[in-house]
């Protein structure tokens, strides 16, 4: 279904670059990137950017999926005042008994309890006392429940990736539409403390016009690929090709590169090397010979904005090597990296001297001494690190940065704001997935990303988070 | 001229890749990469894979190019026994002599000179008492000179990059062919320590099996631009967008996935972000006001070989920060990071014991500690460091490289052992210039990449430099 359904797409795609014939060619001279359908926006149905809905004083919670990400949610919401933790729901009774026992640790009172039937998230998203549905569940499940979840006037939240067919993508992105519901992906990467510090200096004009961003998620999953329910995740790399798991990298290259906020995504091309360390895994440790795995060993997209820059992307949860998330910014005026190492280089008259050590005479040849880098990183501490920090570390989630995502997700929601991240974002970080695969199937060819806001990718000047008073 | 070159080219891969109908697509169902021409192999010409030339006792050679690289390259001839400089040629008398100098210096007798004219090189290449040709001038004469010093009977040896079109590299490749001269690249990164040790753990499998290699020249060059005769760099870059600087990422990433030998690349996609800093700098310190200035302020190139590996390139001259070539390789057992910090990340059963500390527990997802890199370092030493480390260092050029290059040259051809690197090699790492920018003029449209040796690059299993009694 899905193979017919982008082959349909190919031969349009190459149709429409082919009937046109040699008269067009000659004019532009260009091979056009392969284009998906783009849905028209229903009549009488408004875009959500910078959607706001009515504040919320205790934010009432179910949440769905209890396995390996769920009940660390739970234990993070026990630690956000003014949230109420209503109804727990996983296919296991003893999965939602265990997050039962967080509730109890934390002194709060046991939720209503959904088990046992592949129907049972419906019923919790039914009930009329829950503002919020927290996912967290394997990505197969994520994009029908967020819209049955909104269907029943419900807000969303959900694990990454969010959706994984453009089908999924475009029918997310009409139900928040449609239905006015804030829609919003839990990448929690957006959070952590480099990120958001790079953030904070790119929107205070430290590295410049940022021409190029990149990200990642680089991380072996041999010791993980037992623990996924049904063995979801092992399956869905073996029937699937192109960088499946794309949001990590994609976020926070994506925030400061200000996308549908300014400019846009225009197209990809990806590439990935042959698969070899998984199938040769899953002959090693069960026995098994699948001859057609589908994705690669490691996966590249680099993609063209609107205003000329671009963004490298690469996925590999298959080979021997140290995790990363890549992470770079670079401008006119200074660099940031991540891995192995953090480190900033900077033009002389990239900083403004002040808490920044001016002795030192900055070249962008070389990485700033950790001495200037501390200082730095203090100056541009962002806001919200600021006011979390503390908490953030008590409360733990890899290093904090889960606590803060929950934290921003309430808090904008009580003080009716704009979220951090809305359902275009979603999207254009989870059409990755299909949009690669359909780029490896042609070998490589140019892809169209769509705009997913239809329209409205440079109503918004510049992304920011929302805070109270401003 | 050239522009239309590339439209026919154009033309006609679209025209190949679409009137073959939609039958053809239904079958595949993919688009195919753009293809140049290939000229067929001229009747009676022989590859020159693996080529050996009788021993030359003493090597004797000529300069042509004394301005920034070519002087230094005759101070490392001086200590390089068995060789004599016969001749030096530049357009200006004064840097001839400047190079005559150093021969002063060695107590070295002065070479013929040759200057004053455009031609002067010519006169150079017709000596009967020359057996190699040196050449160190912009890039725009590379070709020409490197085609008629073989035609003169002479081996050659350029700098990089060694030919700057594809018409250009396709008569230098038929050159060689023909006249069955030495062809080689004067590539020095694939002689940097960390490069060739590397190289070595590739080739005794400590990496396992390599899918992955990046390689770059990320080299800021503000301070450089005043540097070059007729300011012909910054003219080459105003005129031409793609990497028209790969030669650096491409030789190291290239040997260790062995290209041309049981392997090669079969197309590329590349994509770059607008050019900003360098017409900012012509602007700033030329009040020149430059808008359409080609080269992009980053370009990155991706590569697919034909034992489905990949590569990834990235240029860029124009962003302030650290200089780097990047290079990575990642492979089934192992990973290997050169920029910011040089590590290595190992699989348990990846390193035999021995000579490396057994008691440390490897795992690829940390890198090995320093004890262990070091001790890793010793035991994979390449020979040829083994055999020149000391005299390369107190030569110097590159931290070394340079001198361990000039030096391979030279043991090759006294030996009459293939070169470490030959004319394939050059069109290879070369044709990155003229196919990237087609592939950018064509939205990042994949660009097949030629098999050079026309048939042959599998005849030779796996890189290895040739050493007398191997």
């Amino acid at each position: 279904m899905k193979k017919l359904f982008f082959l349909s797409i190919i031969t349009a795609a190459l149709l429409a670059s082919c009937n046109t014939g040699p008269a067009k060619e000659k004019t532009t001279g260009t091979f056009q990137p392969l284009e998906t359908v783009v849905p028209a926006r229903p009549a009488g149905q408004k875009h959500v950017l910078g959607l706001t809905t009515p504040k919320i004083d205790t934010v009432r919670v179910g949440f769905i999926g209890l396995g390996m990400r769920g009940p660390g949610a739970v234990e993070r919401f026990t630690h956000i005042p003014e949230t109420k933790i209503v109804a727990l729901c996983d296919l296991h009774a003893d999965r939602v008994e265990k997050s039962q026992q967080i509730l109890d640790k934390a002194g709060l009172p046991r939720a209503a309890a959904y088990s046992g039937s592949e129907e049972a998230w419906k019923e919790l998203c039914q009930r009329d006392d829950i503002d919020l549905v927290y996912i967290a569940t394997d990505w197969k499940h994520h994009a029908q429940m967020m819209i049955y979840a909104m269907e029943q006037g419900k807000h969303v939240a959900c694990e990454v990736p969010a959706a994984m067919t453009l089908e999924e993508i475009w029918d997310v992105v009409n139900t928040a539409e449609r239905t006015q519901k804030h829609c919003m992906q839990l990448e929690n990467c957006v959070y952590d403390f480099f990120e958001l510090t790079t953030l904070n200096m790119a929107q205070q004009g430290v590295f410049g016009d940022i021409l190029y961003a990149e990200g990642a998620y680089i991380h072996q999953l041999e010791d993980f690929w037992e623990s996924y329910e049904g063995d979801w995740r092992m399956e869905y790399n073996k029937t699937h090709r192109g960088d499946v798991y794309a949001t990590h990298g994609m976020g926070p290259a994506c925030q400061v590169l200000d996308i549908h906020r300014g400019d846009k995504m225009n197209y990809l091309v990806a590439m990935d090397s042959k698969p070899v360390s998984i199938p040769a895994f899953l002959k090693e440790k069960r026995g098994e010979e699948v001859t057609d795995f589908q994705n690669g060993q490691h996966t590249m997209t680099m993609i063209r904005t609107e205003n000329g820059k671009t963004l490298h992307i690469q996925h590999d949860v298959a080979s021997p090597r140290p995790y990363s998330r890549m992470y770079q910014v670079q401008g006119t005026k200074g660099f940031a990296n991540k891995y192995p190492n953090e480190g900033y280089a900077l033009k002389a008259d990239a900083v403004e001297t002040g808490s920044v050590p001016s002795h030192e005479n900055l070249s962008a040849h070389e990485y700033v001494s950790d001495e200037v880098k501390k200082a730095l990183m203090d100056k541009y501490k962002h806001p919200i690190q600021i006011e979390l920090e503390e908490t953030a570390k008590k409360v733990g989630g890899h290093g904090g940065m889960d606590f803060i995502m929950d934290y921003r997700l309430i808090y904008c929601l009580r003080n009716g704001l704009p979220l951090d991240m809305d359902v275009y974002d979603l999207a254009e970080w989870c059409c990755m997935g299909p949009l690669t695969a359909l780029s490896l199937e042609n070998n490589s060819a140019p892809v169209a990303i769509p705009d997913f806001t239809r329209g409205h990718w440079n109503d918004i000047k510049g992304f920011r988070h929302a805070f109270v008073g401003k």
